[in-house]
């Protein structure tokens, strides 16, 4: 049984404290219901993913329902920042699995208001926490600075060309009216801003984000029924997890869960492993950090090992290049609400392959087929998944 | 395609200080493995259910994965209390949906070592927090409590009755080697123990425990291919979500979410609404508070509205009685571990079905069917599965 995602909504992401979490989750779910044209009573299964440790509220898929007026069946799920893309498997399984017709998809994180402990605290508790965090001090930035800094000693890069990643995805994110940062930034800027965790400079960072984005997914069954038009279809989604303890990994320049997810999507999507772009018209990567931008060009193959680099330098992932990527600003620029990650991603999917997207940001749509890369932790979880025009 | 539980393991419950959670968890995985006789290699998805506040610790799946040698893809899910069934929601839709073969699902939760804040205060998060907790200063036995004083208002039900469930679930967990309780008690002491939230005294709640529970799930083509002769069928699973604040519930005599969960249920696998209990041999229902197992025998339809608390007066839900219920002690005795309560269940399915439970707490098999009712906070998710020996 086929699966489409039939409605999308988004919510403006960045710093949020107008609203409270049920209320932001709600403007993200209601666009998604007007977009999918369906009602509460239509929908027979609701998935939330949510990181939530911000808050001492657990009950979030329970509160979002009241507050929604769902009654039916829920549950969280988690897997650090790749929840989303775990939210909409949970989804779409279920579709596929004949146990529900239309299903909603809610991803949602409000992290600027994070209590004790701190917001940095609370994302290095998705590592190996005991270990990592508490006795070396191990935070994110300082995670992926090890995996950049392995990169640069195998292949050469250098911290102007991380900065590059981040020209290019504020050049989309000024274009995306949801991004958190809508401006441009040049080399310079980038380049000059301050070091967070070296190579890593601020601008190399994704932000701490409050956003929520929800999808409506729906039977080919229900398609059909309902005289669907507007829709893309789930293809397949390959998912991986690496090791929890960093010094247990083979190597720093691959994240090797995402590599293992992305052969298994195009697997089964029947996408030509040696040059997987040229079956698609565009990528969303987690670019968390400038650097995993990179090194994800070469574990979904867009490049050879050491050679994601002179994609960036050769702006052959704008649109127009070998595979754009991170047209909405990606999460560097966009803004990356943990557990609405992965779901915003699938928002952007249907826009752009349904062309959609803002003008200027828009690629250009042949294959009918775009690839979503949605990374927990520093690889702990991955999750790569094509959508498409066309069924399976 | 058919999906079922192939192999189980089940840790001891209780105060667990002799292991960390991996530790834990894996006494459960392994015992799984074995039993199923499957390896690492057969697995290709891994679901894990924890609610999993009480440690800083953020990256389960993905630490029990490195512990246990897992590679695939993997996911963490939530439903409070309901957590362990969600999680077999999961993992069965994962192979009802064709998107894996052989699905591990582990219910893990240490709960006694919990650090600031108290167990209670994070059990609290799991209901409407900022509402309920904070302003009124509910907790879960209060909460329970008021569901309780509504029974009795209603239909005349005394705290001796409930106490009856206490003795029952006892005299059941002392021949469990797996119980976190191993004793009987009397009626006496039941009665004579202190308050904690009247009318539930220390022997109608059940306890902080420690433990972890895992299933492996396979499709049919599977068992078919491994010529499995052990196994038990996920024939349905119903499942509903009530409202976060209680305020807006209709009534507390009955939890709407599993009223509505057991519908669909029985629905799906066929079984007659008015007496349900003449096609199942037996229950696992969540007597998380004693009156709970007596609302729940009434939401299930093993009793009609108010006619609950008889069941348990006539010992209707012993072995040879109308139902039995909760012959593994239940979370009374056997313990409340939260996320591993729901896998809990399925195994002591699995071994009722297969007539391997432990003499004196074993029922008695003419229909093939089990049920388990695993409800998160106050049916603010509420999980009703039946196993069947024979396949959809």
């Amino acid at each position: 049984m086929a699966v489409a995602v039939i409605g999308v909504g988004h919510t403006k992401f960045g710093n949020r404290r107008d609203v409270n979490v049920p209320e932001l989750a709600w403007e993200a779910m209601k666009q998604a219901f007007d977009s999918a044209n369906v009602e509460q009573k239509d929908i027979d299964f609701f998935v939330v993913g949510t990181a939530g440790l911000w808050s001492s509220e657990a009950a979030v898929p329970s509160l979002m329902a009241e507050y929604a007026k769902l009654g039916v069946g829920s549950m969280r799920v988690e897997a650090a920042c790749a929840t989303g893309s775990a939210a909409i498997r949970v989804g779409y399984t279920a579709i596929e699995s004949g146990e529900a017709d239309v299903v909603l998809v809610l991803g949602v994180e409000k992290m600027q208001e994070s209590p004790n402990p701190t917001v940095i605290e609370i994302i290095g508790r998705f590592g190996s926490y005991f270990w990592e965090f508490e006795n070396f001090g191990l935070t994110f930035p300082a995670y992926y600075a090890l995996h950049a800094t392995a990169y640069m000693a195998k292949y050469n890069a250098t911290e102007e060309d991380f900065a590059r990643v981040a020209v290019k995805n504020h050049y989309y994110g000024a274009k995306n009216p949801n991004a958190q940062f809508q401006k441009e930034i040049t080399l310079e800027t980038a380049l000059n801003s301050p070091y967070i965790a070296w190579p890593f400079k601020l601008y190399d960072c994704s932000p701490i984000t409050d956003g929520a984005a929800a999808v409506v997914l729906a039977s080919e069954e229900k398609v059909k029924e309902w005289g669907i038009e507007e829709k893309v279809w789930i293809l397949s989604q390959g998912v991986g997890t690496g090791t929890a303890n960093l010094s247990k990994r083979e190597t720093f320049t691959s994240l090797k869960s995402a590599a293992f997810a992305a052969e298994l999507a195009y697997k089964k999507a029947g996408i030509d492993m040696d040059a997987p772009y040229k079956q698609l018209d565009g990528a969303n990567v987690h670019d968390c950090f400038t650097a995993a931008e990179i090194i994800a060009y070469e574990d979904l193959r867009f490049a050879k090992r050491g050679e994601g680099v002179e994609l960036i330098r050769n702006e052959q992932t704008y649109i127009g290049g070998r595979i754009p990527v991170n047209l909405d600003g990606g999460l560097k620029a966009k803004g990356h609400p943990i557990g609405a990650t992965g779901v915003s991603q699938a928002v952007e999917a249907y826009k752009q392959l349904l062309s959609k997207a803002e003008a200027g940001r828009q690629a250009e749509i042949k294959n009918g087929r775009w690839l979503t890369h949605n990374v927990g932790g520093t690889g702990h979880y991955s999750y790569v998944t094509i959508y498409s025009l066309e069924k399976r």
